[in-house]
């Protein structure tokens, strides 16, 4: 607690989603002020914080006035530009640190990182041209899932090789970008892993969700998840050892697919991830606090669960049923200010506090 | 729900203090923006807030651009010049409305409003008089508490008379306001009730709260608190017939003393209430979304509660304690940004979730 963030001081948050709202929430709880630094104009996050900075992360002026204004910088996504990141972590800490980063937003550097620590992930092969994919869906197999080694999200940069005759689409559709082929995994479901660290090291892991997807886009995620005991605590010791091998500071999420045999890592976010909003309505302390605390050098807190929950996300039109949803019993609503509702854009979540945890 | 607000509407809250900036949280919630008029600088619902006017409530130019910037009104403490009312509420809707303001903004005429009603209250006489005050504290005997009919919160404007020769120094410390005698109640406890009243009629009761006072201020809400199940169900109707009588669009917060024979209130605050803050950790829609969704002419949310929950207020210099609040486990803490932390000045407050409900 040496060098912690005091009431008053401010939290720099860059870009401005649905995250960076929460997060503002959130540090708000603790006394906090934040700055949002986001391109787009009337971002979510604007509605609930301090100060805001439009403009693009190529302008040098508004990095450094940025970086002036706050007293700890902090991301609410992982494609932030590098030329942004060199600017700003010699003029203020950034939290998580660039190697979170820098793992997280390749596939290929994140696969070889989780295998280097002993952890499984789906069979996989780089793809730079034709001729390797070729090799990788001989080596692999179908169906197997082409996806660009970055800026993937939510379903974005990827396609599907049911047989080997879709493989000229599939390379088609990276349009150019280096790519990694992955073999489907046979596994029953999928569960995420919110995990944090602190300044001090200390790691706190909340309980596992289930996560349902539709279209490629998070659906619903449930807790508790289906997970044997063993299973359970293997992945919160993994979720614990990939942080402390990034020397980690703030939340991660670690989504798993689950098969009887193992827990694959299917992929790491270095921040506060929609697996976990279910934590704003089953903790005392929610991911948002979590991942704030952590980047202020506070403590970490009581992530223990007391109710099971049922996280369900709102997309596009699904804000048509709000006046419905209002009028939920055990029901928390939790909208993102968006004035357009588009197809696939996340609207909002509620959270249904489906019974209280006994002994909790 | 025919002229229910959209997500993306903005409501106005006069004042700006912490009620201000956790209604504002509420709000962003729901996907509403919030609007501050604050004379004050720097107030702590400005960090969560889209927007903030500073100017004083005889500014007749700034209160009609806050008007004209916001789809509804709503303030967040009682003693709002009457003036800047009547410029307001010839611009926008105002809830909850005038009549609940005078009344609660005036000691006799809430007094008046309550015996109309057939509720029970402390005796009491008005004084505006040396003359009045020996008569009163001839008819009423000592202990007592003499009051100004206005403007009082937290104990201020208030003179304990033990016996009749207290009189002197009392009327005095009144400086020339008009007052009320109120005589000692032997009560065993005071409660809270937070009610909310929605745009429809509809009325929603959330459970009452047992409140410990310090120096005059509120240091602990508890609930469940000490009442039989027909006291509880006399609290619940009795707020309802409040909200009924003053159709009432809000939450409005309203303090029992509970004796063994009766439930007198002593005294109604037309917003949300500190000894409301508990819900925040104790049910899926707290008392700011519940003023919030009133306000907005959506239907009332879920007040019901699933946790045990103890709200400690945290005063002038306990915020040196938020270290060690912050290990707690099951402990939520809310801070409200204040710089500066003066004797008596609420700095925040922690919900503690001793356990959950069964059954809830």
């Amino acid at each position: 607690m040496t060098d912690r963030l005091h009431p008053g001081a401010t939290i720099g948050i860059l870009g401005g989603g649905q995250l960076g709202r929460m997060l503002s929430v959130a540090a708000s709880r603790l006394g906090f002020r934040t700055h949002v630094f986001e391109p787009g104009a009337n971002p979510p996050a604007a509605d609930v914080a301090h100060a805001v900075t439009t403009a693009p992360y190529e302008d040098e002026a508004a990095l450094r006035a940025f970086a002036a204004a706050v007293d700890v910088i902090t991301y609410e996504f992982e494609n932030i530009p590098t030329s942004a990141l060199d600017l700003l972590e010699a003029l203020k800490p950034i939290h998580p640190n660039r190697r979170a980063l820098a793992v997280s937003q390749d596939r290929l550097e994140e696969k070889g990182f989780l295998t280097g620590l002993g952890l499984s992930v789906a069979p996989f092969r780089p793809v730079a041209t034709r001729e390797d994919l070729e090799a990788a869906i001989h080596g692999i197999g179908t169906p197997a899932i082409l996806k660009t080694t970055r800026l993937g999200y939510d379903g974005k940069g990827q396609a599907r090789i049911m047989e080997p005759d879709d493989a000229a689409e599939a390379f088609a559709a990276m349009g150019g970008q280096p790519a990694v082929l992955e073999g489907f995994v046979r596994f029953t479901h999928e569960v995420s892993v919110i995990a944090a660290r602190g300044r001090d090291g200390s790691v706190a892991v909340y309980e596992p969700g289930e996560n349902v997807h539709l279209s490629g886009i998070l659906h619903t995620t449930t807790v508790p998840a289906r997970l044997t005991a063993s299973q359970r605590t293997d992945a919160v010791l993994l979720a614990g050892r990939i942080l402390n091998a990034l020397d980690y500071v703030g939340v991660m999420g670690v989504e798993l697919f689950v098969t009887p045999e193992a827990l694959l890592v299917n992929e790491i976010a270095p921040r506060v991830h929609n697996s976990g909003h279910w934590t704003q309505n089953g903790c005392a302390v929610d991911q948002f606090e979590q991942h704030i605390r952590a980047v202020a050098g506070w403590p970490l807190g009581d992530g223990s669960r007391f109710a099971d929950v049922e996280m369900e996300n709102l997309i596009g039109h699904d804000v048509a049923r709000v006046p419905a949803l209002a009028l939920e019993r055990n029901t928390a609503i939790h909208l993102y200010g968006k004035a357009e509702a588009r197809p696939g854009r996340k609207m909002g979540h509620v959270n249904r506090i489906l019974r209280p945890v006994a002994g909790a």
